[in-house]
């Protein structure tokens, strides 16, 4: 058969985060791979309980890992690189990324005991990777954290271009800048893109993008107005951001204090790598403290509400010896993620029961998005002018509407969601496969499947409790008549005002004193019995059937 | 001591949702009291799993029956009359309503087995209820449900208004409009408004409210432009849009199917209180599978998302014999409320998947909220003129907004949160007192506190899983060195590979031979050495703690 171009996302299609994009090239079935992108994603109380990070079910690619020739990787956020430590693993191959994101990379690896060797540095573009039939470029593009780039990835079926996560910024501040005329170099190159594989997550902004320089003189004003101690937070790795928010600080005449190992990491990278240069001079709480508040900005982490960095810490009081006081100001330059409004309430309220001025980004003075909207991404579609777009990065709304533009503009464009294998040889892309692919749970330090069943006892012990009875047989096969039961997460009493265990057990011991012998010497059986009961009891009690655990200890004669 | 006014938020001050305001006028700690609304707001995964509804924790008010005269209600939403049939019986007062909120509320006591007879239907304005030192007024106002009330409390210590939630719609479709000259007229007799107590919740709005009559047109014109079967949700008790929505749908030559209990009730308790009129001739589910898809919208219930609800239902298959298709349209004609944002989410991407094009509210042509912006909360200030504003119904930043508007344009303004006792006798209000407040969890059908500690062990063992260990103590106070661990939300397997319920129990059995007579005789040591032995095993094995429940059976001798 002839060979053939295809494009497998495992993450970051149907879905934002948890990016992991493979292409192949080659003979149907024996097609030679490169992974873009190995991410997470952040677990949730509603559907992952006791889950930090969620990454791609690599199943599959491990399976295929003897064609498996390199990773490559866009730039350095949590969905594009969190997976890398926890799973490189089981792939064993080289690591492609430019220094600031290779060095992001390295920390991942060094941090797990992998070899950071595996992590090779790539200049952006004239340099050229090859790997198997692929030529690898590094394209600079503009996102939200710096040194981003988009792949441009020539086949012998033709060039692709990746455009990772990116946002059409002429002046960044720091890092990368768009530049549509390297770009239109790209599609005037050879035969021109064949397939542009398009960061969808902000398709249904209908305005276009807002440059990252738009921030510091509303952000300049804003703290030069604050009569007091100033905290502010972002992303930390917007490192434009930081830089921004910190030059603000120095022009009123604030020192900078970092509060939160991310973002003291980031700015020590930033300066390592080189993107960033020139950051004001930082101080630590213990000289924060010691200033007058008016001469003081605090940059601090948990722009999403995360329970334990810096903001949750100062809303519930002190972090570092520093405390907020009434008149303090405190500026979210982010947007809260869908998903996190209500952590993020949580502390705005918090600050405000202290009396703190918060100040979000609602109206647009103190955050842009990192995201490409849809008249950017429309302006990607005519630059590189491709033959097919493949819509990736976003939840299935947004695949589908990008599929639509770009249909509407005449172009070929094709729905491909986790597991879809998308041939991209001709010249209308087609699903002409579906591997198995899932999610793989973080939990404590074990990587456990999304579907083993484990998460799912957490969300029902959650929402109906559990109760544990443990009953006795004798060695004579007679079950004793004392069950014991305890419970967790349940009313104590309900409907007849007695208590719950009591009667449980008062039922399970009417049932244990008429129990035939064939029920109490089958473990099946008995346990099925005692568990019926008890749920029936809860029932009527209380209006919930707990979770049931039984457990039956057989006596052994001596 | 002198006669005072006092006001005490017992919920929906510090919160949006499960409002429940007491006022009171007479001799310091023995005033008259009256209650305003008696909602609920709903439990959330993150903070309280398994947990229905949650409402407002009475204890005060129940110690204080006696000085307890009527509950009032503004109107029929579940933030405000959602836990009448909850928590009427422990109160046993009077209810006053007008004529559609109270046949919510009758309906609410009938499926509770409570005195229909409690709830009497007050008329407007210029009818007066006394009771005890008060004189209230209904004061028709305009809302998202029908038949919405501001409250007129005269007293003698001076007029308050206690707006309920309202927005300044002159034109609302179905229900009573905002009518600024009878609220002038308020504030023209005898001393004017004394007291305005305010909803707070849209106060971050800085532009005007928009009408609900002008969401006709655009979805009228939305509903022609359709090709296939059209489906709309909204909030049920929303029947200016269902009526929006229908004759849409008739003008468009659809036929119109309800779907979802709240849906055909409010419409036929719509109908029968008469605060509706011509609602356009419903079918059944049997008889719009029937007809051709262009001919039919479907009105469903769960616009929030919820699990259960039509909507749901449909984006997961088949409901009531109706199924979705490609190229069918599906309209969120709501906001979503924060912290939903994923459940609608789900349902959008579920819908997007079987190809239905999915339209929601977000550019505004098919929602209007049903609060007053803050332009339209100084717009009430404007016309009542009141000496003093008590801002509620908000979280603590909206408390705190509406406070500083209204201090800024010269009235006097003060945080009440709930507990809070706020004197209002004199010319600046002042919190004077504390209450126990806090919140009831409905729990399958039992009430519990919010501090009971049932829900933080629901959150424990969804975050680190539970283990059950069941231990034996013979006649002779010797452990079995039989130890059984039963696991529920835990991964099998960690670090060393080895089944980590066989690794519990090795542990546990080295420690039952050696443990010393005293540890075992005593069941809180042995329970304690047990549980600390599987929390350091399952932290070694799997980098988790989890929760543990011991059962140590002692054996009797005969």
């Amino acid at each position: 058969m002839a060979d053939r171009l295809i494009y497998l996302p495992l993450g970051g299609a149907g879905e934002i985060g948890m990016n992991a994009y493979v292409y192949g090239y080659g003979a149907p079935g024996k097609e030679r791979l490169i992974l873009v992108d190995l991410g997470v994603t952040f677990g949730d109380m509603d559907a992952s309980p006791g889950i930090d990070l969620i990454m791609p079910d690599l199943t599959w690619l491990e399976q295929n890992r003897d064609r498996l020739e390199a990773i490559f990787v866009t730039h350095g956020h949590e969905d594009h690189i969190g997976a890398i430590g926890h799973l490189w693993g089981r792939l064993d191959v080289p690591i492609y990324a430019r220094r600031f994101t290779g060095t992001l990379v390295r920390l991942k690896m060094e941090e797990m005991g992998l070899p950071v060797e595996a992590v090779n540095i790539a200049d952006a573009r004239p340099a050229v990777t090859q790997v198997g039939p692929f030529s690898v470029q590094f394209l600079p593009i503009s996102h939200s954290i710096p040194e981003s780039s988009a792949l441009l990835i020539d086949t012998p079926a033709g060039r692709i271009v990746h455009t990772g996560d990116f946002k059409t910024d002429v002046t960044p501040v720091v890092g990368d800048a768009f530049d549509p005329v390297g770009l239109a170099e790209v599609a005037a190159e050879g035969e021109g893109v064949k397939v542009l594989a398009c960061d969808s997550t902000n398709i249904f902004s209908t305005h276009p993008g807002r440059s990252e320089a738009l921030l510091a003189t509303p952000i300049l004003e804003w703290v030069m107005a604050q009569p007091n101690l100033v905290v502010a937070t972002t992303f930390a790795s917007n490192i434009a951001r930081l830089k921004t928010l910190a030059d603000a600080a120095k022009a009123s005449g604030r020192r900078i204090c970092l509060l939160g190992r991310a973002m003291r990491r980031m700015v020590s990278v930033g300066l390592e790598s080189g993107v960033l240069r020139e950051f004001p001079d930082t101080i630590g709480p213990d000289e924060a403290a010691k200033l007058p508040r008016s001469e003081v900005l605090l940059l601090v982490t948990g722009s999403q509400g995360e329970r334990r960095a810096a903001s949750a810490q100062l809303s519930r009081g002190r972090y570092l010896g520093l405390s907020l006081k009434e008149g303090d100001s405190f500026l979210f330059s982010s947007k809260t993620i869908p998903g996190n409004e209500r952590s993020v309430g949580r502390i705005m309220n918090a600050l405000s029961e202290i009396g703190v001025e918060v100040y979000d980004a609602d109206d647009g003075l103190f955050h842009v998005s990192g995201h490409a909207n849809r008249p950017d991404i429309e302006a990607m579609h005519d630059i590189l002018k491709p033959r097919i777009v493949v819509p990736m990065h976003g939840e299935h709304l947004h695949l589908r509407e990008h599929v639509m533009l770009a249909r509407a503009k005449g172009m070929a464009a094709e729905i491909a969601v986790n597991g879809a294998v998308l041939d991209l040889t001709g010249t209308t892309p087609k699903v002409v496969d579906h591997v198995e692919t899932g999610r793989l749970y973080l939990d404590g330090n074990v990587l456990i499947g999304s579907m083993d069943g484990v998460v799912r006892d957490r969300i029902r012990m959650a929402l109906n409790g559990h109760a544990t009875v443990s009953v006795i047989v004798d060695e004579d096969d007679n079950a004793l008549p004392d069950a014991w039961v305890e419970l967790m997460g349940l009313a104590e009493r309900g409907r007849s005002g007695a208590d719950l265990v009591r009667q449980i057990e008062s039922e399970l011991s009417d049932f244990l004193e008429r129990a035939d012998a064939r029920t109490v010497r089958d473990d099946g059986k008995l346990d099925e019995a005692i568990r019926k009961i008890a749920r029936q009891v809860a029932m009527e009690e209380i209006g919930k059937k707990p979770e049931v655990t039984v457990i039956i200890s057989r006596l052994m004669a001596d």
